[in-house]
């Protein structure tokens, strides 16, 4: 089994509106909810490749109890094999958030609001961390994804890192800020930053220097995200940069997380590093291209897989 | 007891962000959500005035149950006299909409979203029917207020005129466009239409013009709102313009609704009609006053009481 973790869990509701004109009125003529947060659309991606999958994290008030609904009624992934999303999420008294995309139909173009999330208090996350070393016994990888709610101090990623490791499970850790720049200190094994991330972390716009000077930070592996140009790693088996066959056009949202189901499910598969990269780098186009926003387009990516192109770099130049 | 009827409700969301960019992400720095729809509105203020009120509609879903929660838990109000409202919405199997408020921090202006409602089916409209007739019996006014949810027929407003009308329970109508049209057929007590509104009926954006046709399509009294302007009835017992003491600046989200509490506690009272409209024009001048959307300035409110201005119309010029 697989554990995501989604300390930040979310309903993501999506409004469609014929213009947006700010200070005006609007209808929403199409409305949408579904189950958010980075851990659980990673969980989504990694049960459509077969692997049973535990959701952990935060869930409370009426919002929370929607999100539990919605998490239940996810149809049956249609993968290789049927796997299961079993929802192992600690309830706190606060109201989970919502996060709100409006869509503007003229346009294409989506506005964002996130709502802060619930305060969790020290109890809750007492609570939080004895379930999640209880769930870490059965798993066969962890993922730590997402910002941080209200309450849970700055350095939380480190202190779930660490028990992972301790317990030999390989633990990715999904965040950005000062959050990612804690947890890295507590050594998890891969971390996946896009350009900013790495930005934020290194003060380095240039892939190569940032990825480098992350790792030496303390992970042992480092997915650098590049956007279109697909991924570039330096793992201590060697350094590897994954680009796919064509630049694609759509909706990034997901993309991330479907780049950290592909990494962690080939890990848990004992794939090679190029053969984790492939799959990571063909998932994130195949979401860039799906229809709905952080699903992937599987006939997309079964036919960009063999197709993503790797580039060894010499180890002196890694 | 005052029945108060809104067959759209709401659960109504406001967002503060610190400056409202369309196509770019917002962190939302203050939330706050109330029980909404105009007939609740309506209710808050009248059981404010001191007047136990009756709540129906139609009510679904978690946005449903969260609704009558915040609706069981409205703090008591603190008027001349404790009164009561009660929850008596109608279930319907769809989910009970949310509008969304969107405030920009910088400028103060609001974008507004809102969703379109659940479908009821013909069977809740009948069960609603019913429910209102028992409601009706008990009632010293009625006021049917906004918008009609997808799946009620436009001329749904009419049916429920009709009944209160054969009771001897005054009735006042605060709608729009074709469901105002309808109604407006069945002779309403009272409709309190805005300049749009009359506009929209009737074709003239001539107050008095405007007034006086939307009476000789049925309704036994019209209350214009002109907005800074005041109001101008026009009753079988006389016509007058009643207006504010000056203008003032504020939100004026909820006047209309603090009218619409003002006149029918005021018939409710036996008052005249130049003191039903001298409360109703305090009271929504109290309202755009009021530091929350929607709330009434209860100080303000007793200040503007004695200085709002009654002009009584010649009978000819009416």
């Amino acid at each position: 089994m697989i554990l995501t973790v989604t300390l930040n869990t979310a309903l993501d509701l999506t409004y469609r509106v014929p213009a947006l004109v700010p200070h005006s009125s609007h209808r929403v003529t199409e409305l949408s909810e579904r189950p958010g947060g980075k851990g659980i659309n990673v969980a989504r991606v990694l049960t459509a490749l077969g692997h049973d999958t535990v959701v952990t994290g935060f869930s409370g008030g009426a919002t929370g109890a929607v999100l539990r609904e919605l998490l239940a009624a996810l149809p049956a992934a249609g993968g290789p094999r049927p796997a299961t999303l079993t929802d192992a999420l600690v309830p706190v008294a606060g109201d989970t958030r919502r996060t709100l995309a409006v869509v503007d139909r003229a346009t294409g173009d989506t506005t964002q609001f996130n709502e802060p999330g619930p305060h969790v208090t020290a109890a809750e996350w007492t609570a939080f961390r004895q379930s999640y070393e209880e769930l870490l016994a059965g798993a066969d990888a962890v993922a730590l994804c997402g910002s941080l709610p209200p309450g849970i101090h700055v350095g939380a990623y480190a202190e779930l890192v660490r028990p992972a490791r301790a317990a030999g499970v390989p633990v990715l850790l999904d965040t950005s800020g000062e959050p990612l720049r804690r947890g890295i200190a507590a050594r998890p094994d891969l971390i996946k930053p896009n350009t900013e991330e790495l930005a934020q972390l290194t003060g380095s716009r240039e892939p190569l220097r940032a990825t480098r000077d992350a790792r030496r930070r303390g992970a042992h592996a480092v997915v650098a995200s590049l956007g279109p140009d697909g991924m570039l790693a330096i793992t201590p088996d060697g350094s590897w940069q994954a680009s796919p066959p064509a630049p694609v056009k759509g909706n990034p949202t997901g993309a991330g997380d479907s780049a950290v189901a592909g990494l962690l499910s080939g890990l848990v598969e004992g794939l090679s590093w190029p053969d984790r990269l492939r799959r990571a780098v063909a998932l994130s186009t195949a979401t860039v291209l799906a229809p709905t926003a952080g699903d992937f387009d599987r006939a997309a990516y079964e036919e960009l897989l063999p197709r993503v192109a790797i580039e060894e770099h010499a180890p002196g130049a890694a």
